[in-house]
């Protein structure tokens, strides 16, 4: 992937994700591999960077015992050394971990800048085996005013329930960054991944960008959709992971998710009608 | 298309949708139209038709005074004529109509059977020009209980928000219809329109099969997506309609529309957070 150096004042905004193969339980080397993928980022001058889901404890857990030896808080000099590793940029950096709340773990996600960490978002749709170990979050998912742009916040399962990346377009959000870990599911052949697909209606229906970092590998036998992209606010992906490269770069216009005209006579959000929505369906 | 006859109580839905192109202000030869593609539809046996959005009045009007000379009511003959097709048959017919009510237009759907009008909706979200001839209905999409199966109408532009099919599948829908006149937009090379990626999207998030029937021809200059398609409640095609046809047949288990199930740990619907979605997002 090439990287042009890009002039300060464009308006563009590149997003970097990378799909990257933690290993369960492993914290040091995941920490580590974390701020290798972010070093390599910074090289290519990326404004926001979206690892995965539970990047720094890996997914497949036997036990709650071993997701809780996993687990940090957002004190954790890990965060220290990540925010220090941006100091004297702009970059943002959004990725996944355990996170140790007392007798409560949760998968979070952390939005982090030079200044440290800016958000924690508790993923509040648990996906499967995650209800043994994790407690759901029960805050919205934020939106984080950053220099390029309102980055809103959810992961994996979340982004499959229309409500979330709505509230977050509502909120204002011009990008939605999405750490996941997708299970690898059967689709029919020359279909994209499912999940990219509700992504893109996702886009579409709210006008806005959203950058999913999924992971790689393998996990204990599991396999992952390896599905990152980069969608735009119509809905059509900018950049997707292939078999050639766990990584992508993509320079948007996030400025474009502020314009929600559709037709002189239409507005993506403002037509909405939130009185009906509350009505019940007659039932004839 | 073949049309092997099914046996009685399999479980089986037959869904046909019919890309018609009706002529804008020639309401008795759109009402002939629609009636030859219910007679066809019957041929194949049909339990379930779907015919486009405004198709006995057409779609481009030049100005109120022509739209207003296309508009009928629920009660209109056409209707009868329609029901007395259907006599001692189950089938079901979803086509979309110019309906007056005194001084208000409505872009209106109704769902007919042997017995008469089985409902009206008026389409809530109403698109570009359709704003200067139509008022917006003030009541939610309502869903129809069939033999078949319950069915919830929505009307093209309706779709694009997921508020909509998101209330019909709360409220039971098994099948979402939808009567269309999709205007043909740009799309990058080898993509399927985006209104069905937002279907697809629909269906997957809610679990229910979508029925779409589009417009055919062209109108005034206008071209459309002519994007009919059936989806199942996977999210995935089942049939769409190409250059070669106007006309799908779709043979569905709408009952699998009724498992929510998504793992031992998860229901589509029940996993949702209403008390999340009414929460403002944190600002950071």
């Amino acid at each position: 992937m090439t990287s042009p150096l890009l002039p300060e004042g464009t308006g563009i905004t590149r997003v970097v994700c990378e799909q990257l193969a933690p290993q369960v339980g492993e914290l040091a080397h995941n920490m580590e591999l974390a701020l290798d993928a972010v070093r390599r980022a910074l090289a290519d001058r990326a404004d926001i960077v979206v690892l995965p889901e539970l990047t720094t404890s890996g997914y497949v857990f036997a036990d709650a015992d071993e997701a809780r030896r996993t687990a940090i808080t957002a004190a954790d000099a890990f965060f220290t050394d990540l925010s220090d590793l941006l100091a004297g940029t702009r970059t943002v950096v959004v990725l996944g971990f355990c996170e140790d709340d007392g007798p409560a773990l949760y998968n979070s996600a952390a939005v982090v800048d030079a200044s440290g960490v800016r958000a924690v978002y508790r993923k509040t749709h648990l996906w499967d085996r995650e209800t043994l170990f994790f407690t759901p979050g029960e805050r919205m998912a934020p939106v984080v005013t950053t220099p390029h742009g309102r980055v809103g916040v959810l992961i994996c399962y979340d982004l499959e329930f229309p409500e979330m990346p709505r509230r977050l377009a509502t909120a204002g959000a011009d990008l939605i960054v999405v750490p996941t870990n997708w299970p690898l599911e059967q689709r029919p052949a020359d279909e994209r991944p499912a999940e990219i697909i509700q992504a893109q209606a996702a886009a579409r229906a709210n006008g806005l960008y959203i950058a999913c970092a999924d992971r790689g590998g393998t996990e204990r036998g599991q396999a992952w959709t390896q599905g990152t992209a980069v969608i735009n606010q119509y809905g059509w992906l900018t950049a997707t992971a292939d078999g050639q490269s766990q990584r992508i770069v993509a320079d948007l216009f996030l400025r474009l998710s502020r314009e929600k005209t559709l037709s002189p006579h239409n507005d993506l959000l403002g037509d909405r009608r939130p009185d009906l929505y509350s009505q019940e369906s007659p039932q004839l």
